[in-house]
Parts: C-alpha cells; sequence; structure tokens
C-alpha cells in the first residue's frame, strides 16, 4: 500500500485513489476498498514472472521417481513399474509433510489452549512429466486428468475417519510459494475444517435461511447477466473477476450447475472444466507476462456433499503484489485494479 | 510451504516435520500448525533485511515539508510554523490516501451486492526527523510521544460519526510493504469495523459468555504463569509469542491492566508500553539481523471502549517468509517455528 508516491517494482502501486469504492463479499462479509479513479492496469506492476529456469536435479522429472516418497497413484498409460518412468501424472507424499498420517488426534486443552497431533496428508500431484510446461501449456484432456486425480485422492483420503477437510491447491511460481517449479498441486487432508471455509460456510448458510436460496448460484446468476467482470465461459462454467476481488486480476472459476462438492462432478463436467481452467490460466499469462500464481479449490466439508446452501468452486490469484500490515490487521484488502477494468484486460489477451 | 526439499532463501523452509501440532486460538478459533521435531531458527530464514539505504529525496525529511500534503498533527518543543521545520514528530494525509474524507457513505445495493463509496482518513504518523533512525532506535519517551500521537488523532477522527474504525498500523521495510523508509506508522479510519477485528470481537463475547472472563486475561495469566513464551515485560505490559502464532517470532503485546480501548490508556501507561514495544523491536531486530516487520494495534471499535470481554493490543510480525495458497485458502497457517523457541532465542538476544 503507497504511503506517498507510488513506485514501480516495489509493488506498492496500490493507494493512490482520489476516489475508492467499499465492496463487501455478499457470503464472507469482507470487505474490500476498490480503487476506480487512478486504477492499476497490467503494465502497472512490477513483479517476478515464473519463467521455467529448468536449472539442477529436479525429483519430478522421469527417472528420478527415487527422489520422491513411492508414489499413492499414477497413470502409466503404456504400462510400467510403480516408482520407474512411464508414468504421465504421479502423485506422491510430500517428502516434507506438514501434517502426517499416522496415529491419532490425542486432542487435549493445555490450560485454556486447545491443540492435537498434527494428524493429516499432505500430497504432490505432478501434473506432467514435462518440466518445460506449465498446467496452462497442457491440454484440456491432460488437465482434466490431474482434476481427476484431485478426485481420486481426496475420495480415497475421506475414508479416514479422522480427516474433516480435503484441500487441494497450487503454488505456481516462486513469487507463489512454489520451491519447485516442475509443475504440480498440492492436497492437504486435515482433521479440522479450515476457518475460510467455515466462513463460507456460514455465509451461505445465513444466505439460504434468509432467501432459500444458494449464495453463489445468486452470485453466478448476477455475473452472467452483467457479464463486466466475465472473462470466458464453458457450457458448465463461468470463469470472472469477483465484484469483491481481493488481488488484481483475481479470478473466481464457478460451476453453473449447483453443487456443494467438487467429488460428485461427472467426468464430462470435468473435461469442461479443464477447458475453463486452462483458457483462465493462458488469458492470466497472456495478459500478465507469466505471473505467478495461486490457486484453491474450495469444496465442502467431508460428509457435507449434500448442502443445498453452498457451491464448490475455484479461486485464483494472481502474485503481483505483497500484503502488509493493514490487511494482516483488518482482514480488509486494498485492490488497485476494479474487477470490471481486469475482466477487460483479461478479455482482450490474445490466447 | 515446501514441497520437497526445503531451501534457503526461498523463505521455503516451513514443512519438515516428522511431528508437528495443531494448535487452535482461543479468540479466533484460527488453526496454526507448528513443526515441532524440526524445527527453523533464526539462522535458517533468508531474508530481504530492512536496513536503511538513505538514497533520493525524502518527503518525510525536514525541508521537504511541502512534498507531503499539509499536516493534519506536529509536535514543536521549540516552536516554529505548520509545515516547515522544527517539529519532531508529524502528522499528514497520505499524499495518495485508500479512503477519502470528504463526502457520505452512499451505501447501495448492485442486485446482491453492497457497496459504498470510499470514506475515511489515511493517515501517516513520521516518528523521527532522523532518516537513518527505525523506532526501535528512539529512546522510549520518543517513542511514547508517537504512541500518544496514535491516540490523538483516533480521537479526533472518532467524532467523525461516518466513522466505526481507526486502525493503526506499521510497515517497515520493503518486505512488509513499506514504500518510504523513513520511520512511520500508519492510520485508517474506516466506516465498517474490519473482519479480523469483528473475529476477534466475537470470539471474545463468546468466550465471556461461557466463562465471565476476559479471554485475553486469560492467556496472559496464562502466559505469565507459564513463562515458557514470555520475552520480556514491564510492569503493565507482557511481551510474548503467541501459543499459536501463524509466523516465525511473532509477538504480541499485552497490556496487563484490562482494556479494551487504547485511548483509554493513561500517559505513565503509554511510556511503559514505549519500553515494552522499543525492547521487543530491538529484541527481533538483533536475534534476526533487522527484519521487515508489520505491527497492527487491535483495539475496540469506536463507542465499544468500554466493553468487558475485549482487550486491546499490539501485534507484531517480522517478514521472514511468504505466504501461499494454502494460507489465503484457508485461512491455516504452517509455522516452521514453535513459539517457544522463538521466545527463547529472544530472550537469549543481546541488546
Amino acid at each position: 500500500m503507497a504511503l506517498t508516491e507510488p513506485r514501480k517494482g516495489q509493488n506498492h502501486i496500490t493507494s493512490v485513489p482520489s476516489e475508492s469504492e467499499l465492496r463487501r463479499d455478499v457470503v464472507t462479509g469482507r470487505w474490500v476498498i476498490i480503487n476506480t479513479s487512478h486504477p492499476s492496469r497490467v503494465g502497472d506492476f512490477e513483479f517476478e514472472s515464473a519463467d521455467v529456469k529448468g536449472t539442477g536435479t529436479c525429483p519430478f522429472c522421469p527417472g528420478n521417481e527415487a527422489m520422491t516418497p513411492p508414489e499413492v497413484y499414477a497413470e502409466r498409460p503404456s504400462g510400467g513399474q510403480p516408482n520407474g518412468p512411464g508414468w504421465t501424472l504421479r502423485v506422491v507424499p510430500n517428502k516434507f509433510p506438514a501434517l502426517q498420517i499416522e496415529g491419532d488426534l490425542q486432542r487435549r486443552g493445555i490450560g485454556i489452549f486447545d491443540m492435537s497431533r498434527g494428524v493429516g496428508a499432505h500430497e504432490v500431484i505432478v501434473e506432467s512429466t514435462n518440466h518445460q510446461w506449465q498446467l496452462a501449456d497442457l491440454d484440456a484432456p491432460d488437465i482434466a486428468r490431474t482434476l481427476h486425480a484431485y478426485q481420486l485422492r481426496s475420495r480415497e483420503l475421506r475414508g479416514d475417519q479422522r480427516l474433516k477437510y480435503v484441500l487441494i491447491f497450487k503454488n505456481h511460481g516462486v513469487a507463489a510459494g512454489a520451491s519447485l517449479e516442475h509443475t504440480h498441486s498440492q492436497l492437504i487432508a486435515l482433521p479440522v475444517v479450515p476457518i475460510r471455509v467455515a466462513d463460507e460456510l456460514n455465509g451461505c448458510a445465513q444466505h439460504f435461511e434468509y432467501r432459500d436460496r444458494c449464495a453463489y448460484c445468486d452470485v453466478l446468476h448476477q455475473e452472467l447477466e452483467a457479464r463486466e467482470r466475465v472473462v470466458c465461459e464453458t457450457s458448465a462454467f463461468a470463469v470472472f473477476a469477483p465484484y469483491v476481488s481481493r488481488f488484481p486480476y483475481e479470478l473466481c472459476i464457478l460451476p453453473k450447475f449447483h453443487r456443494a462438492d467438487f467429488l460428485l462432478v461427472p467426468d464430462d463436467e470435468l473435461q469442461d472444466l479443464a477447458r475453463a481452467l486452462r483458457e483462465a490460466l493462458r488469458r492470466l499469462r497472456s495478459a500478465l507476462k507469466n505471473p505467478a500464481y495461486n490457486f484453491i479449490l474450495h469444496t465442502a466439508p467431508i460428509e457435507e456433499g449434500n448442502r443445498e446452501d453452498y457451491h464448490w468452486h475455484f479461486e485464483l490469484m494472481p502474485t503481483l503484489r505483497q500484503v502488509a500490515g493493514f490487511e494482516w490487521g483488518t482482514g480488509f484488502y486494498i485492490n488497485p485494479t476494479p474487477p470490471e477494468l481486469a475482466a477487460e484486460d483479461l478479455r482482450n489477451a490474445s490466447i
């Protein structure tokens, strides 16, 4: 957030408004300040791009399978032995997991504090054998295989009674937190429902109680009618810059068909989702010159997949600037790029 | 968060546990994963230090007063004209404010979305005339004058009926979001209570309803009894690494005397707070080699200063690593440094 002069290269291009808007998210109640009078556009951000460097030995490259823990899933369309070459997609436990699959939770109180052992799963989905490719370079059917792997691994872990939530996410590029550049996503299975998901569930429950409708379905209909913030769409998915975007060029991929649970998405819709995700990633890459990004898959908690009031979705956030004390202290975000302009830039990007 | 090898210099030293703990914050309900078996200590982080470079013309240096908007408050113990030299502390509107003080909110709905104009105040508190100094270099009485200025400016803005909350925070160093290195803090007055503060207020209200005690008072007593996480204390303040620290070497400065509202702190306690804050900053600087940091002052909303259930405090977070998709997606943090070890390192730092 700029204090005085906004400077390029510091990612503090933010707060130059002589006029701004406060927008409140209908689901979470989060407020965002949108700079409407002096917006930052694609050329105004300076950031570390996520170009593949290809140096060093990569544990995710074919031939180096022994560098990872033994695989928990792989696709080998032409055959081959586990933990050897021949795979096209491979899922392995994280070598340095945040959580351990063994043992029980041992929940306990320490005075007024609550704690448990860090039980859960932490896996890596290696999306391609090609070290030079990003997820956006894969064909849609290959992206669909990755999405299918998300479902398969989630389904297996949901059988574990200790676990309450499976989170899929991707860090692409060093600036977005990726420590290995070979294209991959991550899965973390948790013994608790994370607070941001709980916030969404609570917000959706309130919306449903009042209106008897899913909040995300309402958002979808309004976005598709207004079309101001829509970037692209397929028959089953809409890609748009949320009205209450926290970050410049943030995107949401929302299924047009109401479902709380990503695991209930049938194969044909996964193909369609792959096309939507691919186009979103390619438009971001083209408009913003290969930014780092994170995406997160928000779905219903385990055993709540049939909720009428919740709607699974992807959140996709390019890493164009850092967040600072103001954001940490408030949960309030300052976004220098109105999502209407972000959507326009992304619609106009050549892909 | 590390995927495979934790690497220095990438700030992904995080997830190397063979054993970890899940800890739940008593106020917010936030869960944090603490790496207990392979913790990262001071030498394990590589980050951009916040050393003063002193290049270029600084709008916060004496003689350059015309480079900022006209001051709204200044201390000139030896006299002098407003907006000229002779000041020791100066408060000016942010030249590129996130919010504007003029006009009314014009709250309205756009379909299911809520918005208003971005009305509020955004000010900069220049803490010293000396460009080379950090806040930690100031004497305690000078830091107390800064704290007093926070109170004065907050009090003035609280008279504005449109505003609901005044947030004080500081970004120190480029990595923490500061675009100018001359030591300063910021004030943002908002027409809504930010969601993180609302979370704290709600959590405290629940705790109070159940136990008839302030949650922060409970935390204070437990920390002072256990002493495991206490870094230093003064007669009126405790500085400790929170049991549920989100970030390595995160600190909380908690007043021993229960008050919801920072503005009710009397002058003698401000002097004491200045000593506590100074020692905390100096210990962080010494142990971690001058990290960038943010601090945030959480106090009660305007007109809720007498709440029995809330307790104002500082949150102080050195910028040692970035957060990634997992944190954004979940509100779940992975902290590679148990706060018990962080407190030990900070207690042992030479200052």
